[in-house]
Parts: C-alpha cells; structure tokens; sequence
C-alpha cells in the first residue's frame, strides 16, 4: 500500500468564513488523495503562545512524514519568512513568528529551510492570504515528495519566544497558569517531574492558585466532590488546577498569568 | 477494494485546544489510512444527554465496521468502565457512564465488552486523558483487524439513563422539551407515530410549549410565516415545535424540560 | 490510482448537533471511500449571502469533480427545487435559493438540472432535513459516477440575488460592506481593478468606512502600526477595510451594508 499522505491545518480562521475551504481546495488539487485533518482553526486571532502549546501537543502523536500547515500569522504579507522544518519527521510549514517556539522544546530538529526558491514559492500572491497561496500548495508539493531541502537555504535563526518559567526553593514552587482549556482547567508551567522531585509526599502538597487554594493533588478530577477544586498531573504531565465537574478559571478568577504556588 | 476503514468522533473537547489534535494522531499513528470524521466535538461540557442523542441520531447511517469514539467522560480516571460495543455493525468505545442509551434503544447489540485486557489497554496513562491514551488506540486497533471481544469480558451490567417519557390520555400527550438545536428548534419527547396514533386529525392538532400556543402542525418550517411557531414531525420523527426562520427557544423561552401539551 | 472522490458540505448547522454527522453517515454509506471536506457548517443561520461568499471563495480551489453539497435551506420541505449543476467541473448540489449566485458570476456553468427523477430522489422523506435524505445520498451516487443529467430536466430558470454594485464617478468610488470575515476585517464590494483603474496614485488612495478614515492602501495588514486602520487588495482582490491586529468591525462600528467610499 501506497504510503498514507496526510496533512494538518492549525489556524486561527475560526470555520465561518472561505479561508479554511480554500486552503483544503488547494492541497487536495495537487495531492487529491490526501488525508486533510482539522486540528483546529479556533486558536484565538493572532494567539501564537496558543497555537504553540496545541501543535506541542499534537505533533508527535502523528505518522511519519504528516505536512502540518500552521497558519497563526499576524505578519502575512510583510517580509516575515515562511519557514519548513522537519522536526522527528514530522514537517511543519508555519510563518517565522515564534509559533514553533513549543515544538523545538520537545522534538529534535532534523533540517528546517527558509521557503523562497521561486520554483516552488510564487512571488506573486496576495497580500493577505499566504496560507492559501503559499503554504498550502507547499504542503501538497511536499506530500507528493518533494524535499524541503530544495525550498530554500537553512535560516541564519528563527524566531523563538521566552517563556514564563517556573521557580523552586526548597519545598516551594511558584509559577503560572500557561493556558486555559475549553473545560476552564489551568494548565500551569509547573511540570510534574519538577513536583514530583520537589515533595516530601503527594498526598501533603498544598496549592494555591491565585489567593485561593486549589485542593488536594488528586488522580484525576472524580476524586473530589463535583464543584470542587483540585489539582492533578495533566495528559502533558504538567501541574494543572481543575474544579471537578465545574470552571477553574471562573472559580479562581484566573487567566493565563495568574500565580500558582505549591508547596511539597 | 479494502474495506474502508472509518474512525468517528464524538467529544466536549470544543476544538480550540490540543486534545482533538491528538487524537486523531494517534487514530493515524496506528491506521494511517483510516479516514477519520468529525461528528462532533462541540458536546456541551460533561452533558451526557446531548452526547447521547448526537450518537443515536447518527451513528445508524454510517458504513458496517465504523468505529465510533465517543469522549464524553467526566469520570475519566476514576474507576468507570471503558466499553467497546457492536449495535448493528457499528463499533462504539465510550465510558460506561449511559451515554450509549438512546443507542441502545434504536439499534441491536450484537456484543459489548469491558476493555480491560492489558494486553490492549495499558495501565500506564494519564489520569485525564483516556480519549488519547485508551480510546483512540484501541479504535486504531479494531480498525486494523482486532476483535472487541477479546478486549475483556461482558460487563453485568452497564449504566443506562432514565429519561422522561411522554404520558398520552385520550386525546391528549404531554411531553417535554429533550433537546433544543442551533436553530432554537425544540425537538420533544414525543414520538411522531404516537401522535399520529392518538390525534383524529392531524390538521386540528393543538399544541402548547410552556404557556404558549404553538401554532399549526405543518410538513415544514416554510409553511407558516417567517417568525411564526409550529409543529413538525421533525427529521427522527418525534414531534417538534419550531419558530420559521426564527428561535424558538427564545419565542417560547424554553429549556430542556418545558412542558409540551398535544391535543389531538 | 482511482480518482479521488472528494465530498465538501457548507451549513449552517453548527456542530453542535447531529445533523452533521448524519449527512457525513449517509455519503459515506453509499459511497465509503469518499473524502469527506468540512468547507464550513458556522454560516449563521439562514444567511445566504454569508453561504454564497464562501462558496464562491473555496469551490474553484478543489479538483474537477468534487462534490459539493450545500445546505442553506431554510424553504426546507416546500417546493423549492434542489438542484445539481456543473460549474467548471465542481458539481455542486444546492436549495434553488440564490445560494449559488456569487459562483454563477465567477466559474462557467456547464450543467444544471433539477433534481426530481424519482429513481434518484425519494419522496418519503422528512419534511425538515432534505440534506440528510436527499441532498447526501445524491451526493454519494454522484462521487459513486452518476451523472447529473439524469437527475431531472434543466430549470426553466433558478433564483439568483440581486448585489449591491459599487459605483464609480471620476477618481471616487461608492461601495459597501459586503462580508464581514473572522478577523472583523470588512470586505467590500469593491473590486481591486475597479479602484486600480480609477485611481491615479495608489499611495494617494483616501478611504473613508462609515464615518471614519480608513488609513493608507497598504500591501498587508503589518505595514500599518497594530490597532491602525488601513486598506488592502484582499485575497480575492476585493477592497478591505482592516486594521493590524484589531478588530475593523468595532474599530468602524461597521456592519453589512455600512458605506465605503475610496478617492483615487
């Protein structure tokens, strides 16, 4: 069987208007046979950190050789680059702004190219809509075999972001909420190995997020009564604060930023 | 030809964070060439019901051998069972929590087991996140070939909910609001042959929604005024009250559980 | 290799509900090895201009015989037609309700038929989802290789909208707010020839949207300070109204229909 082409889509075009119909047009016109996965266009506009934390978390899950089109590109049009990186055979297509910032922590980069070889990049495009006049047909030319080592010549650098990390003295560990998932759980910057090292005993951590304390350190969020805070080791293996059942962000008044300190 | 090979998901995952994203990765990780279909992910949070009626109005129309994933599951982590069921050809893996009842009420169980073979389910996963580390992979699995039955034995027994039934005397059947659309449209619990069965003519039907009249029984919204209510036989056949080209839940200011009077 | 066989839908559905992955059951069904493309089910409801913008911006993307299935429909269930035509070898199946008239302008009609023969198209069916019981299933034979001119005669005619047409008087322009995208970027009814034609220098473009300055005619949104207006060819070359990183529907206070005026 012939290899399985599939190709991904992470936009910040939410799914009311043409862009994300246009972009699946394009790369099944030149790879018809591809497999088009929505992994998701609701990223909050222009929310780079966003979209960094979901690619981080969805990449790896993949097959080899799976074309991710990452389009979260507040500079579409200006002289930002478009970037193909091949990270544990994984190829990603995303603008030059830091978006990658996520996945370069967590899978080792094998080659990554700036798209400009006229060959493949036209020159002349729209002003406004690269993921469909650039990136897309990069993704169907790349399905159908090309490398991107031809694309272009490797960046001098490439934008990457500071993150927030998380400090530790003793038994005390202090970060923040990173990010905030449709349930309203808190997905802290405090990862669990770094917990795990620092406690005395799970069952004795104290949290708080915010003023507020955030509950037991619990296996999963049905250990504590409905409406109830607590506070586990999430599917990333991240610290993250929960209300069973219920909204941690609205609870805890929190937003991304907001202080959680855990004591071992 | 191969048997194509179709992976469904039904979730409250929305679709702006990762957890979708991987999913289907990890579906494509182990059967690259599955096709995999967005039923949907926009489920309200933890709402089983509405899970259970996107399931029983869909699952039938899909392909033999579908493999239908279903990620509704407040207590996931804790000791609820994950199933693996056949009703009619149609595969379903979803948490034993009664999400499967209106299914079960439409469609034959030809078997349902208890996954919990360690040999396919592994014990090591997140606390959080079953859809990615259970479910997901075993739908992989089954679409390659596996069998549900030897993922564990038949559970004795598994949760079903109770859900309200329409009481019909003489010429009249009260009933309730089950399930309101994104159209506002208020589908009941009143099953159309039912109506048909108790009213004597069908065009001097009566129907009130709360305190309210709600107009004609019509063959479709477009035979009334636009804004104007009425009564359909709607797509399952149960009797539902509708505003044309407008909202009825706002018209009747209605929720899951106002009362539905039909007089026949 | 077979041809592809690529299905898209565009709904105003949502995906909250069942109706989505009903009619993605019955196309693959009857035709198992389709793809299936979400275009978009997010068009608000009963919009058919909002339908008929994204149609025309996505449909001449996808390779020739796609199959594309709209369910705009708010006549659902009266006698308006259902009608299949062949636009530049994109078949599209849509409710003869104007919901085509922006691709009539753009692609070369080759065929148009209404579908009635009832070998193909049931008459029991709902009342209230023709997209399900005849819309999908036609959908499916079509990709399966039925032709569209056995499915009924051809239209004495079809319904097309009339469009508010920019006007142009010297070096001004008059237009309006045509669509407003996900962004709050304002696309006009403006074509980019029409204004390249009519103005002298393009870097003496003055706009005004509403009551306000529209900014420079920039070649992106970046070229601007973020929060500043500006104006741009967008990606269908049409005149918009944005601003860089902000909202241009607030910026504005704009809506469908709110006046654009650009001196060349």
């Amino acid at each position: 069987m012939a290899r399985q082409q599939i190709a991904t889509l992470t936009t910040d075009f939410g799914m009311q208007g043409p862009y994300v119909g246009a972009m699946k047009g394009v790369i099944l016109q030149i790879c018809p046979q591809a497999q088009i996965i929505d992994i998701t266009h609701d990223i909050p506009s222009h929310d780079l950190l966003a979209a960094a934390f979901v690619l981080a978390q969805s990449l790896s899950y993949y097959p080899p050789g799976t074309v991710h089109v990452v389009v979260v590109d507040p500079g579409v049009g200006t002289d930002r680059a478009i970037l193909a990186a091949d990270y544990a055979d994984q190829i990603v297509i995303f603008p030059d702004n830091g978006v990658i910032t996520l996945v370069e922590r967590l899978l080792p980069l094998k080659e990554i190219r700036v798209c400009c070889n006229t060959q493949y990049v036209p020159s002349e495009v729209s002003g406004t809509f690269h993921g469909r006049d650039i990136m897309a047909p990069l993704a169907g030319r790349i399905l159908n075999g090309l490398s991107i080592s031809v694309l272009g010549p490797r960046p001098g650098t490439y934008k990457l972001f500071d993150l927030p990390e998380p400090t530790a003295e003793e038994d005390r560990i202090t970060g923040q909420v990173m990010q905030i998932d449709k349930f309203g759980n808190l997905m802290t910057n405090i990862p669990g190995p770094l917990l795990r090292q620092v406690a005395g005993r799970l069952d004795a951590v104290r949290t708080t997020c915010g003023d507020k304390d955030a509950g037991p350190l619990a296996r999963s969020y049905g250990f504590v009564e409905p409406g109830t805070p607590l506070v586990v080791f999430n599917s990333m293996d991240m610290v993250e604060v929960a209300v069973n059942q219920g909204r941690a962000d609205e609870f805890f008044d929190a937003e991304v930023g907001t202080q959680v300190v855990v004591i071992g």
